[in-house]
């Protein structure tokens, strides 16, 4: 075997490392999360998993709406820092100079920076050992215009998406290939070639 | 607002973009999966959503075993074909030419030219919509050698994952930081400068 056995460990990468803001519009709060993602196509369901000392826990908890918000390369900095720091006595949105934006479907503001916001309703919470997750139904994706390309497609190689994976913050690179590539039929162009 | 509303949909990218091997040695398959991640820290545990008439999800629910092999820039092509195929009529171990390597502690193989492995035991089958969630314990980290430096640590730069968003694969690109670096002090020497 060419692999090393390592202790068990959280390990799936790379990751998507979202903001997620929740609270209302007067008494909000950002919380760095890369425990995340869909768990169900139709109807679309997500999850946040969040250690249960962190403040936005109690909040969540509580208000069962969360909102997720995709972060890129002019997020990094911010994306670290809400993930590190507590909202407990300070104002993230503030500190980080980010703007707040009101949410079509729950009580807490979406971040305006953020190229898509993803509105969230809890369905429920299911109690692991270090994290709850927050199981989640999606009511609604939030696009900004900016990245809508002139056929109504929102172009995701134009928002400098970043991932996550061991410990750094990673932009995007090439891309390699799209969902079905591998089966597709040549065109007769590239045939001819 | 700057942000258009969209209908509900399955948003959260870049993901991650796993083969998940299932069976035992003799007869196992591969499924290509996105929806996945960690849900747990201590102990560390995590999922897979499979659409209910998978081929690979009927294997899973009756073994309630499966391994994540994470895929780099070599495997995008199989990791597409995976995705697409159904192993119901096929191998797709060998029609990829994939190797086999036995797991330590559950009997699906893992995949040989994975650079990481994750042996999963599922602990309870969530019933939603479109898909099952196998919620899983982690059991084992299986790291290829070449990847770890020789500080004993492993380097994720230099396995070439791979990432998935909106219908496309991506490599991964620059470093932006690492985390925390937005809290951390200045060094005596980058304070110099």
């Amino acid at each position: 075997m060419s692999k090393v056995i390592w202790k068990p460990g959280t390990f799936i990468y790379p990751l998507p490392v979202v903001m997620v803001s929740c609270g209302t519009m007067e008494k909000s709060n950002i919380i760095t999360v890369a425990w995340t993602g869909i768990i169900n196509s139709e109807k679309p369901m997500c999850y946040i998993s969040v250690r249960k000392e962190r403040y936005s826990h109690d909040i969540i908890e509580k208000s069962k709406e969360f909102v997720i918000n995709l972060t890129n390369k002019d997020l990094v900095y911010a994306t670290d820092w809400c993930g590190v720091k507590t909202g407990a006595k300070i104002d993230k949105f503030k500190e980080m100079k980010l703007d707040k934006e009101k949410s079509k479907f729950v009580k807490c503001p979406s971040i305006k920076q953020s190229p898509v916001s993803i509105e969230c309703k809890v369905k429920e919470i299911k109690n692991l050992e270090s994290h709850d997750m927050f199981i989640a139904e999606i009511l609604s994706i939030d696009a900004d215009e900016k990245y809508i390309n002139e056929k109504g497609a929102f172009d995701i190689t134009k928002c400098n998406l970043i991932t996550y994976a061991n410990g750094k913050y990673f932009a995007l690179g090439k891309v390699l290939g799209k969902f079905g590539y591998s089966v597709q039929k040549k065109s007769r162009n590239s045939k001819k070639k």
